[in-house]
């Protein structure tokens, strides 16, 4: 309210969500003004390229100065749609030690710095919003701040990155192979030139590290998240899941109890009928699990311009209505510390494909691996054998064990003379 | 904040949810205090029956006079949680213009009186919290009232009404007629003892009015909501939705244009991949379709005491957050007023089941009566010809047509004398 009983605001990012930022904020000006009840002005915008062409932006808004912006008393609310740690990072902590509301999409600085910027906000009595950091458009942020606040949350299981959810879609409907689909993906700008941040689960490690400090009111770093990528997911292992009555999705799973926080990204088989299990594409859905609402389930977009625009502009009115009303920072409800537990410690199902010798004993020897190890096989089925090269497959699912014995006992049966090669090795999840 | 410098809260109603409200504030008063930073009380509660054991409640807290409450100047939020509109609505109304914050689970008052009580909250600097009246413990309030707020909202699609998608999915899984599942339904409380309020769609309507005003900014009264049960649906429709690709459900819809808002509520069928022809049993689910946000699905269980509790102290603390921090009442946005529209100008296709005479030339003297009313025909199929009453059943969709059209087509249908009966007619959502 510095300047003229408008809302003043600073735009840092002139990429895809910057531009679809400044270009709604301007389309709907009018209708912005008469929620808050004043105007919501874009005071000035950083961008990396003063001469691109920006059709929504006056050429007297554009800076290439972070500090013409972030010095400026007159502004009320930074959005930082910049991406990536640095400089964001700095621009964020010094737009809130300045006083100003700040509205973030910014995934990795959210994961690794989070905790200590949302301290930062409030002891400047400011908050800090990241609607956009994780599912885009869908909300779950705010409803985990706000709407599912009487509840101790007990879970979360998403699907949060719609790249590896768009490849895992089509290996699945196509029997199609990874290099494929990915080639594909990146043609129709589902995947980045350089995939590895998505495919490796690293995005959906900073977004969990997001959701999962929030719900459980813990600190939970992305460095502390167990993580796996999809890139050795074979074609005949959807097919095998189908044939079991599975759907194979990269997974972001978070629970807590009283021993801490178990967190991990990796690709899991899912029972067909669960809800996740059907959320298809570039889809992106969270699943939080409640002491009180019981399983709620959010889904949209994951991705997109005006998607990410819708939850940056949520942000940014509701700053704004905190600044017009004169509303106080929220309490700093205490943090409790629990630790998040080893991936070690697990206790899941498994299935595990293997291409084994095709001659008798051969199932004897592996169950017996097994078995010195505490897993017991739930079921097992013979898969394609091979007439020349004397091999067949084997896809086996076991009874719970936990990922300790079951490492070492693949560690094991990669000894025995008679497994040509360990295949695929997947964790189960029975929603 | 008015004794002690603990947030006092009155509670009305003693009844299930009550009873959830009383319980979980008394476990989990030190988690909310460490989250407000302040004790948050319960003052007292009005109930019915001062004699009936409640074990949550100390005596010294029961009431069966309101006044008691309502005109005591310590408390600071009203829960109401008593249901049907009397003395609800003028609890609510004495509550707010007392200057206290109201938090409601009750569909029916802010269905038929929402506009008016949120007028009246903001002109006594307070807020009025529904997060309970729809959905139970899915966040479908806040998040239109804030999360989506970007938004120009196109439209809803809502299975809002548990009973019903009970009785819907257990009539589809089993091929089982209405009465005979109602009665199981009943007999496991899933449907009350008078069922109409579920079956002929009147609580789904109550419901919709509340999210489409919301939506739309614009005041959508019940009476406005075309409405239809699902009393007349047969078994065999959902084998022959099933053959067409269909599921059937009960449907609440809005949608807003340029022309004003259309709302209806009644069964329809709905693509078998369609999301929310994926929503079984007792849950619900809500569809909002936003112009930036794309199309973002929430989902949940939509009753019993625990998720409505959760929604209802998620209210109260949010209303406490408010008091602490000062926060005045958000601007009142301007209302558009705009027409809901006739059902009779509806655009959609349809599917129409009849009994006919079992000869020659029936097909085209059908079609005729269609075409007369510039229907077409997309498909039709042949169903059950009883050999004895020389009838056979047949299996109409139309092509996209009018309401209205429809509406002339079916009595000059049932004017044939080669049709026996008008069997099943279900308006066709594409999703």
């Amino acid at each position: 309210m510095a300047k003229d009983g408008a809302v003043q605001v600073a735009l840092l990012g002139g990429g895809t969500v910057g531009s679809g930022v400044s270009r709604i904020l301007a389309e709907k000006g009018t209708v912005y003004a008469d929620l808050l009840g004043c105007p919501l002005v874009l005071a000035g915008a950083l961008v990396r390229d003063a001469l691109k062409p920006r059709p929504d932006l006056a050429a007297s808004l554009i800076t290439t100065d972070a500090a013409r912006l972030l010095d400026d008393p007159a502004i009320d609310i930074v959005v930082e749609v910049m991406g990536v740690e640095q400089p964001a990072l700095d621009y964020i902590s010094r737009a809130l030690t300045a006083g100003k509301y700040v509205v973030t999409a910014n995934k990795e600085v959210m994961a690794k710095h989070g905790p200590r910027l949302l301290t930062l906000a409030r002891e400047h009595d400011v908050d800090l919003l990241f609607e956009a950091s994780v599912g885009s458009g869908i909300p779950i942020i705010a409803p985990l701040r706000r709407d599912m606040l009487a509840n101790r949350i007990v879970s979360l299981s998403a699907i949060i990155n719609g790249t590896t959810n768009y490849i895992l879609t089509a290996m699945s409907r196509e029997e199609a192979d990874f290099a494929s689909v990915l080639r594909r993906a990146q043609e129709l700008g589902y995947a980045e030139p350089d995939p590895a941040n998505d495919v490796e689960g690293e995005d959906a490690r900073f977004k969990l590290a997001i959701l999962a400090s929030l719900a459980f009111r813990s600190p939970v770093r992305p460095e502390e998240i167990y993580r796996e990528g999809i890139t050795g997911l074979a074609a005949k292992d959807f097919r095998y899941a189908a044939e079991l009555g599975y759907a194979i999705k990269l997974l972001a799973l978070a629970r807590c109890d009283a021993a801490g926080i178990q967190a991990r990204v990796h690709p899991a088989l899912l029972p067909a009928e669960a809800p996740l299990a059907k959320v298809d594409g570039v889809l992106n859905a969270v699943e939080v699990e409640g002491d009180l609402s019981g399983r709620v389930h959010f889904q949209g977009p994951g991705a997109g311009s005006l998607p990410a625009t819708s939850a940056v502009i949520a942000d940014v009115l509701d700053a704004a209505q905190s600044i017009i009303g004169g509303r106080r920072a929220a309490h700093a409800a205490a943090q409790t510390v629990l630790p998040v537990l080893p991936m070690a410690d697990l206790l899941t199902r498994y299935y595990l494909r293997l291409t084994v010798s095709d001659r008798p004993g051969v199932l004897a020897q592996i169950a017996t691996r097994l078995g010195d190890q505490d897993i017991s096989i739930a079921s097992v089925i013979q898969k394609e054998a091979n007439m020349d090269a004397r091999t067949a497959e084997l896809v086996i699912m076991t009874h719970e064990a936990r990922e300790a014995s079951m490492q070492q006992a693949l560690k094991s049966l990669a000894e025995l003379d008679v497994v040509e090669a360990l295949g695929s090795f997947l964790r189960v999840e029975e929603s």
